[in-house]
């Protein structure tokens, strides 16, 4: 694009931006073979949010353990398997057997779909992963409208799942279904493995992947997830990392019962008192986390980063509103999104078996477990991290010269997931979002662990990355989630335009 | 009594430890006045014992507000009435109204028995302060026994209620029977304050002592308590002070919903941060107590105390062994039992708004509020304690430089209750306490508040004393509660004898 059309571009987004919803068109206008496509898409837009509305209105509750939501999740994953069967695609609905609740129930898995469309050696093979299983939701629970009929209100189509994972699995569909109908030849291989059980822990999904990592596997080359949001309501993101997690319980216990602290207040190393100066010797008040070393693996700032950094779109007002926070510990953007993606942060979650109800206890708690948890990031190694911790708390421990016992255990262990921003399937992704919606991304990492990512890089050890839809005001997991129509809508094309820069970049 | 016999009692009383269970005399031998009032109680021991069944067979338990069980509660205070009344007492049983529960429920509360024996302006009136509602029991709790059928096992007499407390009032009215059954002069006028609440709060009762300073307990010259233990199996006890409790909340805020750590971690001053290093300043690992101030009212330690701990009858290890605590902070019986009843402590007592089930949560909690409660100790004053914790939790926040909001409210305060151990009552309990089991009386205090001594002493002005009957091992609140026949046959005769030698001493 020359500098001229830029800058029109430029002014012509910023205007987009300044309408608060509505319909949008690509920009700038499409050419070459992309044309018939965004058109047909723009035409069939009202056929591709129905079909949102059928998947919406299947209450695929992952969460509650119940029969009547696992036979939706069924039904469900039936739906997406005809679909794609329609579309062409070979597809593998496998079985995963079912799942022994702690209760003693025994619950059937929904099967994990994995399908596949067009097999020609000579194109890149693409595979998308995305889930059909929601949260709960419940109209009393806060939501304006029945959270299972997809309903759209300025531009806003409100549902259970529009968002996290429905919608952008759809897009993806969309995108495939528009070069079927339009008989073109599809630009990559693509391939789906679409599971059903997300919100509740992707239950048997790691075991699948590596039993099918040398089949279904074995001829894929990027692995796309777009399973998280932008930072923004309306500048598109390309997601690369996200953080691991080290989650530690930290006991203390003096004996088994509780004790009195009429009767025994005064005599005792009481496992409270014990507690709470270990957990308070972990972090300060700015933030910065106590353990000895714990930083020496962190990457060093690299001049390349800070300029991604800089050019992330987040109203750090507005960021502040709405997260009704009154004052974070940084003022810059870059800090505080360096703090929240590319440093560890250190969180102190509670504490099991103290007094935790409302009122009065005069309980010397025998018993407590604190537990915490650090959040990993590039190149912290967990078992370095968990010597770490161990030593320290041994050594905060062992000054107090306390009569009591100490375990510590490290419960959970996630790895930080870093990408390549120079891989191929990267660079297409930023043309193709160039194409539809004239601007650059934001470079974003993720705060939370997003496992998948991890496990797809660790397993089928190929670029992975995260091409998120749904803008950061969608609300999921929350009442009232939802897609924007637009961001639906674009991003079918968007999933479009990238499989042809896929082919391109071949 | 001359050396030599007090040498052969002694002996007696050494021998006499060594027997295990079983049925013991009075030592010395009872002279005068006594010695048919022993004879009696001794011989009617199982018309004592059988009454003690009775009462034990109501289930009067407070606990569980339940219409039954206020049923039962009625019954129990209308048995006692009546009882009382055959002595020839003058009971008025006050309707105290009824009681509004957090659910909306209303239940009424059960009468408070304020009973009369003698109006003779010559003699002393002592008042006796029990109550006869229990904690709650079930046989599948660990019973060995019905707790509702009271079961003699080798001179135990397991119930609930039989040392908490309806075998110390029963022992107070036996002792007063058999004066009225030898037809021998009452040496004192009595009066009962008995309630039906106690193991619930005491509900109403002080508002009900206030109403009746002028007309009930004007009269009043002494007031007894027998609802605590001995601190040994075999040596009796007198109880001159209880330690008071200021009850302390501290809320730190960030905002009203929790947070997720992957979101937010990082870029926040968490409120479990701030309030694990506010909690973490409070003591020390020794259970010194960091509050400025905070020692600077304690009485100073005398000679004639160090005297009275010293004589204090404790096995240190069989102490130690049945609290099942690996080790104290202490290693001698007068440090232990002076940081439990002259020297103030501090518990942590839990942190409300955490994460606090088992397993694992990333959660930043939005809203916490630790809780904890300074045990009080003559002369420590309520209100300069308040002053002295709050303004060091807020030197401490503010040092931290938190965005935090911080609230700290003292919810509950109990001033500590010390008696003077030389009043008359004291010295005639001592007396009596050496005619029935031939040795000094433990002086010992409770660590916990018993609120009813501050009370008493507060309101009605009069000297307060705690006579306990029980053995250490009685198990009050515990599963297998009992008293030993022993306890309650020779408790009878305390009672006996302490009349006596009140109107000796008058």
């Amino acid at each position: 694009m020359d500098p001229k059309l830029r800058r029109m571009a430029s002014s012509f987004v910023a205007l987009l931006l300044l309408l608060e919803q509505g319909m949008f068109s690509s920009f700038p206008p499409p050419s070459g073979p992309l044309d018939r496509v965004f058109q047909y898409i723009d035409l069939h837009q009202d056929e591709f949010v129905q079909t949102l509305k059928e998947w919406v209105a299947v209450e695929s509750d992952s969460v509650q353990p119940v029969p009547r939501f696992r036979q939706e999740l069924f039904r469900m994953m039936a739906m997406a398997a005809d679909k794609l069967q329609r579309l062409g695609a070979g597809v593998d609905s496998v079985d995963l057997g079912s799942q022994q609740l702690p209760d003693g129930q025994s619950l059937p898995i929904p099967p994990v779909i994995l399908a596949q469309l067009g097999n020609d050696p000579k194109k890149t093979t693409v595979c998308f992963y995305g889930h059909l299983d929601v949260q709960s939701a419940q109209q009393d629970d806060g939501w304006l409208t029945d959270p299972y009929t997809l309903t759209e209100v300025d531009g806003k189509l409100y549902g259970r799942g529009a968002t996290d994972n429905k919608g952008p699995v759809l897009a993806w569909i969309n995108a495939v279904s528009t070069f079927r109908a339009l008989e073109q030849d599809l630009p990559v291989n693509i391939k789906f493995i679409l599971e059903g059980m997300e919100e509740a822990g992707s239950v048997a999904l790691e075991e699948l992947i590596r039993k099918e990592k040398d089949r279904f596997f074995s001829s894929v080359d990027y692995l796309v997830i777009s399973d998280n949001l932008w930072l923004s309501r309306k500048k598109p993101a390309l997601t690369y990392g996200t953080r691991g997690n080290s989650y530690f319980m930290v006991e203390v216990k003096c004996r088994d019962q509780d004790l009195h602290s009429g009767t025994f207040g005064g005599i005792l190393n009481e496992p409270m008192a014990d507690l709470v100066a270990l957990l308070g010797s972990l972090v300060d008040s700015s933030g910065h986390i106590l353990i000895p070393g714990i930083y020496d693996q962190v990457a060093p700032i690299t001049e390349e980063e800070k300029k991604m950094y800089e050019a992330i779109d987040l109203d750090l007002e507005q960021y502040q509103n709405s997260s009704q926070v009154e004052k974070f510990l940084f003022d810059t953007k870059e800090e505080i999104l360096m703090h929240l993606w590319r440093y560890p942060s250190l969180s102190i979650h509670g504490i099991e078996g103290a007094f935790d109800e409302p009122g009065i206890k005069t309980v010397i708690p025998g018993r407590v477990t604190g537990k915490f948890s650090i959040r990993l990031v590039p190149h912290m190694n967990m078992s370095v991290v968990e010597k770490q911790v161990k030593q320290h708390l041994e050594d905060v421990f062992s000054k107090r010269n306390s009569s009591n016992q100490m375990a510590i255990s490290m419960v959970v262990g996630v790895q930080p997931w870093i990408a390549n921003i120079n891989d191929t399937q990267y660079l297409a992704a930023k043309r193709a979002i160039r194409t539809v919606f004239g601007t650059e991304p934001d470079m974003i990492q993720d705060g939370s662990s997003i496992p998948i990512a991890k496990i797809f890089q660790d397993i089928i050890q190929k670029s992975v990355m995260m091409l998120p839809l749904g803008a950061v005001d969608d609300g999921e997991h929350s009442q009232n989630e939802k897609i924007n129509r637009w961001n639906y809508i674009e991003g079918s094309k968007l999933f479009a335009a990238f499989f042809l820069e896929m082919a391109k970049l071949h």
